[in-house]
């Protein structure tokens, strides 16, 4: 606040680094070398066959045509390559984003099972504006505001949600529902309607989705063991293996996809749920609909959410990888880079997309070395849409449920409640508002309520600093601490000690001054107190104020009000603010020998 | 939250003090004495003689029929005078609540230059419910949230915004509006209209307004000389222009109206701008109004500002008379008493009252005992309402008016200026938050603004903690600290010691884990760093979670973390946590003697 120099920030903000670090393209590929390109190809590949079969999966949670899916699946990937500090992030639709989308949507009066998606394009377009904005002005610590218990909270019920959500699939059933209570009741109304033929196919994928995932952890820890050998077969089946099961997603689709096609020849067409028509070749370039009708009450608290929980997943990540390969992210060039897929994506009919936890991990385990693989990745979404689309067609809706509801149970985290029990019991109450709200009025309210709680319970702990009471017997001396909250009777010879032990922000100021006087209205009138502002890092006029009453009081009661203040912006503060019959020292020392001497 | 003795908590509520507590009237009328009765008589009296025109007056600000500023005088006096803790303060219509009530209204369609009263009334009722509320959960500590600068802010522009608002009834002019800007506009748009019988009378009353306030002022000064002995004639001299100066508002409202009446009588009925009729008699017990249209729309902030706010005026007057009168005023008691106050005046058609500085200055002045002064006031107003409301026809707009300019003008604290700009210059910004918004969009709304950026700066230091980074030479020593925002080169022989010098909270988590990585990430990577929690006083789960990520980073460069904790809960704490690779230590030293010893 205090003298900006405007013509050096202005120098340092057209430098030629600072612009490097707003495009980090200009900064890995002057030094990107042709053997990276085949790494980059690989992992932009095995991303796709990832990819794939989430985008047309996700898109159900999201409550929108199939085709969107991968609509949102291109242009982050493109974007983030020149944009993003991060080489392993993946960009692209999400289970969690998809969940929200659905909760900020308006039914289409055309398709009354989804939503409108003009609605899920325009949010793509505020987020992006929100996400830029924020990097712009340097905002990205924003999301410290959402604690651990919080995140926990909204990422298990988004998962039990969106799992939920698929069991209809699976069972082959088919209606709308809004929250997971509502889902819940639906589900159990129309058991009765259950198609044997996709609960066989679905519970099929689960069995063998698992069981490849289970390959690849065994298989990974095989490849560990260094003092082995493999022999040439050995090393060659281990890569098929290791093909499979990290395309694990890609195989179960297209070999379902092959089982229903093959009903389907042999005239057994209505039989398994199928995905139906999707439109083909690439969206049309065009600008959000900024017409629809009551825009900001559909998008509403989306506008604010949408942004920071898509930043916030892609931070987690990005931070995740950056320190197992030994790198640095930028969160708030993530923001601007995030910001840039979502308003470029919003262009070409995307829906909100950010990092994805999955497909981050499959890039990083295919030995990604830069961005550019996600151009590979992209381009194949490209390709899929102009050609793939009529085989599309035949893809079970019980097998796209089963890979939905294998990639989101492992973000169940129940061993939180166990660290929280252990650590601070108090947080298991903004944990419990995130997932019980959650349950009622969705994951995006419930997570607004459970952030709400947390900020509730900080503001007790700033209006309620902790304070010790302190008796020393001499200035030599210092005894006991006596806790203000179990007001023990403090007996003094000398003075009493007052310690602000915490930080003091102005919601404080009346605490503060009740606990001096407390020590005023003991039965000895005349005893001294002196305050000691050791662990005080700062004071605000509001403090200052309240200390100004507390002398008063206590001139009126002809007692001795002293501060001993060591750090020196405080006793400056103080200084400056010269009250009437203030007397500061700089140790509570000073401050008892001050007394002793008078 | 670990462990509630529910029987005990009953038990401590049930018990007689408790309820005693809860009717301080049980606490002060046994020790009540009968020469008490003649103090309470005369202040009960001396504060009607100014409730009477006040109450007049302020209607106008709120927008009412001129009977509901007495309305709102009475019932609370009663209701306080079994509930209330403070001696002095008198309850009933203040300025300030009146602006506020005008705020959230609605106007009425049979007299569009006045707001529908039932809003009015409704207001009373749910504020008296919020206000219950509140102390019955001992929240009063809530109004911390509202800094000294935004309390400035807010009453200073409350003042001009009102007193400005009257200036159209000084020159006789008639408009409606809604806001500051609007007012000042129409004003000058209407000027031609003056009507110069008006402006003298209005004037005029200013004058003797200011010229008996200035006499009081003296008048108490010469009292306050012990040493001289006055005679028999001086002292009933000074009574008599005591009572004229603290009765000011009534003299001149009384004898304004007596030259508008002689005017009438001779003929000159349409000069003087008067009061019009006033309709007589009690208003009915009846339930407020809940059917009325759009309720919630219509009053939505005030439900939140107008308790606050009120408490915050009562609590602000009831601390000074408290301090300045050696009793003590009990927050949360004072809550229930004002939410009764509203709860029972709306039942009687008054709208939201709260303490009034003025009348409980004058109050205490004129030598209350108790609040049975209330009582008398009330009885006054009642006694006023049933017989002279044909006389209140003859006062002029102009009179009133005046009565609230010079009430109001001394509320305007110009002074916080000087003192934030000297003391911490960044409060400034709340405080002009609150004073611009206030002109655009109303007081309500402008000092939620300004106690919005009230929070944000503190969220500021929240997330941005005081963090010190220091250089200790050897176990012996403590070199000078490096502030951290000036990225001085740290040159490190043994060991860098960041200590946090301020309690730390969620928000703060990633800065912290950046501090201690920046550390780590200079040159010489094997060097240790200890953290000193100190001064920490409590941690939360997420910061423990971002120690953890610390750790990790450390132990992957192969650096050494170390922890000195002092404060026991601290220690015990991350004991429990129990984080891979981390060493705990009581103190720096112990930490610097075991890398030492290692």
């Amino acid at each position: 606040m205090e003298g900006v120099n405007v013509r050096g920030a202005v120098q340092s903000y057209c430098s030629k680094l600072s612009w490097q670090k707003r495009f980090p393209i200009s900064i890995w590929l002057p030094r990107y070398r042709l053997p990276f390109l085949l790494h980059d190809f690989i992992a932009g590949l095995t991303v796709a066959l990832t990819v794939l079969p989430q985008g047309l999966a996700y898109a159900s949670i999201a409550k929108l045509p199939i085709q969107y899916g991968l609509y949102s699946a291109y242009m982050g990937c493109f974007v983030y390559c020149f944009l993003g500090t991060s080489k392993d992030i993946s960009v692209g639709p999400t289970a969690i984003m998809s969940l929200l989308v659905a909760t900020f949507g308006k039914t289409d009066p055309k398709n009354p099972l989804l939503h409108d998606p003009a609605y899920a394009v325009l949010l793509a377009f505020f987020a992006g504006v929100v996400q830029f904005m924020l990097g712009f002005l340097h905002l990205g610590a924003l999301t410290g505001f959402i604690s651990a218990g919080v995140i926990a909270g909204f990422t298990s019920i988004s998962a039990i949600t969106i799992a939920f959500g698929q069991v209809k699939h699976i069972l082959g059933i088919h209606f709308s529902s809004e929250t997971f209570l509502d889902d819940l009741i639906m589900t159990f109304q129309h058991i009765k309607e259950t198609n044997p033929w996709d609960v066989v196919i679905g519970i099929c994928s689960i069995v063998i989705l698992l069981a490849l995932q289970l390959l690849k952890h065994r298989e990974m820890s095989w490849e560990k063991d260094e003092s082995y050998t493999p022999s040439r077969g050995q090393l060659c089946t281990w890569k098929f293996l290791w093909l499979i099961a990290t395309g694990r997603n890609a195989v179960v689709v297209v070999v379902t996809a092959l089982i229903a096609w093959t009903l389907q020849t042999q005239g057994l067409a209505d039989k398994v749920t199928v995905t139906g028509p999707v439109r083909q070749g690439l969206p049309p370039f065009q600008v959000p609909d900024f017409s629809k009708p009551d825009l900001f009450s559909v998008l509403e608290l989306g506008l604010a959410m949408i942004p920071l929980i898509g930043f916030l997943e892609a931070i987690a990540i990005g931070k995740s990888f950056a320190r197992q390969n030994d790198y640095k992210v930028e969160p708030n060039q993530e923001l601007i880079a995030l910001g840039c897929c979502n308003l470029a994506g919003s262009f070409l009919s995307a829906y909100p997309v950010t990092g994805s936890f999955s497909r981050t991990a499959i890039n990083s385990q295919s030995g990604v070395k830069s961005p550019a693989a996600g151009v590979v990745t992209g381009a194949v979404v490209i390709l899929a849409l102009s050609f793939l689309t009529p085989a599309f067609y035949y893809i079970p809706k019980s097998a796209l449920a089963s890979v939905i509801i294998v990639a989101v149970l492992k973000m169940v985290n129940y061993k939180i409640v166990l660290a929280l029990w252990k650590l601070r019991k108090i947080e298991l109450l903004a944990f419990a508002a995130t997932c019980i709200s959650s349950l009622f009025v969705g994951v995006a309210y419930g997570t607004a309520i459970g952030i709400a709680v947390d900020l509730l319970i900080m503001m007790y702990y700033i209006a309620r600093p902790g304070i010790k009471v302190l008796e020393p017997l001499s200035s030599g001396q210092m005894a006991r601490p006596v806790d203000v909250e179990t007001h023990v009777q403090v007996r003094s010879t000398a003075a009493v000690v007052v310690q602000l032990a915490n930080s003091v922000y102005y919601p404080s100021t009346e605490y503060i001054v009740d606990v001096l006087n407390e020590q005023l209205h003991e039965k000895d009138y005349t005893r001294p107190v002196i305050v000691d502002f050791s662990c005080v890092s700062g004071l605000d006029y509001t403090i200052v104020e309240g200390l100004n009453d507390a002398l008063n009081d206590f001139k009126k009661a002809n007692a001795e009000l002293l501060f001993a203040c060591t750090k020196p912006n405080v006793k400056a503060l103080l200084q400056k603010a010269d009250l009437d019959g203030m007397s500061i020292h700089s140790t509570v020392q000073d401050a008892l020998r001050s007394l002793e001497e008078s």
